[in-house]
């Protein structure tokens, strides 16, 4: 018999928090789904009520405007499973906590608040012996955190690289395909929906620092706040960054990097680095062909070795499924009386400041046309103990568009001397050597301008 | 305080059955990661004991001698958790329902054992109330059955299409870099240890096919047995499958394909298939790729979209990273008084009888070098519905071995008659469809052999 048919068997009550695009997508899936959800359950999901902020809007079929209401706090009170899509801190925090506390268990997609306040949730779900499930708030659909959180739980995470945030990939690879300039990639991207009106949080790194910090938790039972990963987002990327990475045979991705880093134990001993920024990697890497708004992401294990995941990073169903694997699971914990995995940071592990880190970096420079600068720019590099992998010189012939621009500080100076702008990738440094060479480079005479600076990532 | 430490906490007693190669890697993260584990579950892991075959046997330094044990019997009696890593189906399968029955949870990487048996231990499980975990026996280190059967639980799995056993893509995979044919392939992969000196089991298919029925029963909710995959091995492959499949920009994989497929309510709605079989998938597919003795697995579900999953496939600490997940799992369920996902098999879905699946094919023909044949081949497949993507016609040019295969069947022939190749690419047609074709082409006098049938996947 099915469980929808038995009266024996009492519904779990579902308070869905928020009714945007992912939030009609769980409601579609809770309804046409109904039956299967009741089977892999043991009991019927009966939403009791949908919170959101307005009451009057049209929602589509999938939304009983009967379930609407806007006492966020009063449904939560009533519900056994809370689902959170509201996004944002407060009132989700507030609200999720009070869920908790009354008893309720909890499936979020809000990577933002766990970033922020994650440790006080955990804490809470712990304290009051519920379960509190995020799947959806990294990688969308992609399955990352139940795999870091228990298929690898008796293994050594050392390191999860990957591309977390598919607004930032879709316009780094329109640039890559069409040479178009970040600006123009951008608005082509918001036309089509992959970006926001207000793109901030995605271009400038804040979601995949986000969900960094949520992986870097994750992976090394150890607190790590947004506060504690490093970030850099893709703005100043620029069309000749962009070819010049073509012309190195690579190609350039945002990258969330959460590592363990182990320099001994006169260092430090064990410590952990997180870290968001656009870097240049070979075309033969996996994840240099992720393209468009996909994610993938690789976990390296000391004995699973290396493992990688792909798919629909965002989306309206996407995430949906992640939320609703989440629900199926903390449902079957509630019939069965039971808690599933929870939080622990028992690590504690110390996090690497970035100036400790090393990479490999491009390095682009404007430089006047001259005999001599070559061989003086590779000496202030060497003189920090930086070595050249590549170099690669030519004269900047500069068109109407880029006469124009230079147009006014040329106005001061008494003739316009040629230029020629230098690539150098460089074998892998720390970042405080090249803070401190790049330092000197800006106060080199020869030196016009330094025009990028991006790691090299996945040799 | 640690759980090691707390002497308040009880230790939770765990049973190895079997001490191979996996055996000996869990044996050793169970000690070297002794202290994260007990942090994770909240408890000591304290192995009881090791059930051996052979005490006399030298293991190594991470098995302890004074554990050893001939009387698995004994020893699952005592066990709070079992891990199975014994292999074959007895006396595994006794051993393990005894165990459940006695209120162990288990973990297993017996992919045979649930292939054949797997309803009676998960419906063991549900009866006893404990666990029964087996992520090591599909696609090793890879996170394939708790994604499946828990991230993807709230979505409708479609299809899932993949890689899934490492020694026949090695195999595959040499033939295609360096020109071997199957019998050297396999030799040099029995020398690196990636087959075993009885290759049966592998090459034949069957390993893949476990792994299908498994994979099918979670995907669908549906009992899928062994003998409900439809299975074909490696063996047959040729050299000269190899080399057409590089001319038409394709390779050969050994797939394994489960699939929901809905031909409407007359025809019966949705039913599953389950299949193993050589395919020619494009080179721009993923699984391409996919080298060595690696895994890669392909799901598609409706709100998720498509998922990837790569990584190694078998191998000792990659199979026991997996088990060390499972048992990780199922001692928190034990410490929180819970139990994790059942299989269930409610949807109870009919098997699709090969006959009536539906692909594109390979065909490859040995014919008479005569005016009229490309034409008379033709003739037969359209007659048979089946429509030809491309067709490639070459006089076969017999060399000195060709010619000494040939001459026994050339001494009863007056004369040697020139003979050609035929390499046909169909559209999608029907098995049934091109099984009678096959019939009619076989009795057609110009056509000396059917050489090869492939089927063409991942267009």
């Amino acid at each position: 018999m099915s469980p929808l048919d038995d009266p024996s068997v009492r519904p779990l009550r579902v308070a869905v928090l928020g009714a945007g695009i992912v939030g009609i997508e769980v409601l579609r899936l809770l309804q046409e789904e109904r039956e299967d959800l009741a089977q892999r359950v043991g009991a019927p999901l009966e939403v009791i009520g949908i919170s959101v902020r307005d009451r009057g809007k049209d929602r589509g079929e999938h939304v009983d405007p009967s379930l609407l209401t806007e006492d966020a706090e009063a449904l939560v009170r009533e519900a056994d499973l809370v689902v959170e899509l509201m996004g944002g801190i407060e009132p989700a925090r507030t609200l999720l906590l009070e869920a908790m506390r009354g008893g309720a268990s909890v499936v979020t997609a809000n990577k933002a608040l766990l970033a922020q306040d994650g440790v006080e949730l955990y804490e809470a779900a712990d304290a009051a012996g519920v379960d509190l499930h995020f799947e959806a708030a990294v990688a969308g659909a992609i399955p990352l955190v139940r795999p870091i959180r228990e298929s690898l739980a008796g293994d050594r995470i050392q390191r999860v690289l990957g591309i977390v945030n598919g607004t930032t990939n879709y316009i780094l690879d329109a640039m890559t395909r069409t040479g178009a300039d970040f600006a123009a990639a951008l608005a082509r991207a918001q036309e089509l929906g992959y970006a926001e009106a207000d793109p901030t949080a995605d271009v400038e790194g804040l979601d995949a620092a986000a969900k960094a910090s949520i992986l870097a938790s994750l992976a090394f039972h150890t607190r790590v706040g947004i506060q504690d990963v490093h970030v850099e987002g893709i703005t100043s990327v620029s069309a000749d960054d962009i070819a010049a990475a073509h012309r190195l045979g690579r190609v350039i991705k945002l990258l969330s990097i959460v590592e363990r880093i182990d320099d001994g134990v006169e260092a430090g001993g064990e410590r952990v680095s997180a870290r968001v920024y656009p870097a240049m990697i070979p075309l033969s890497h996996p994840l240099a062909s992720v393209a468009e708004a996909y994610n993938a992401v690789f976990v390296e294990a000391d004995a699973a070795g290396s493992l990688m995941f792909y798919g629909q990073g965002a989306g309206g169903a996407p995430t949906a499924s992640a939320v609703l694997g989440d629900l199926v699971s903390v449902a079957r914990q509630r019939m069965h009386g039971g808690k599933g995995p929870r939080e622990s940071h028992y690590a504690e592990l110390p996090i690497v400041p970035i100036e400790e880190l090393r990479s490999g970096f491009y390095v682009a420079l404007t430089v006047a046309d001259q005999p001599g600068v070559l061989a003086a720019v590779a000496g202030i590099l060497s003189s920090h103990g930086i070595s050249i992998a590549t170099i690669h010189q030519e004269p900047l012939v500069e068109g109407p568009e880029a006469g124009a621009v230079h147009a006014e500080r040329a106005e001061g100076s008494p003739s316009r001397d040629p230029r020629a702008r230098i690539g150098i990738v460089t074998h892998v440094a720390s970042e405080s050597s090249m803070s401190t060479a790049l330092d000197d480079l800006s106060t080199t005479a020869a030196v016009v301008t330094i025009d990028s600076v991006l790691r090299v990532e996945g040799e």
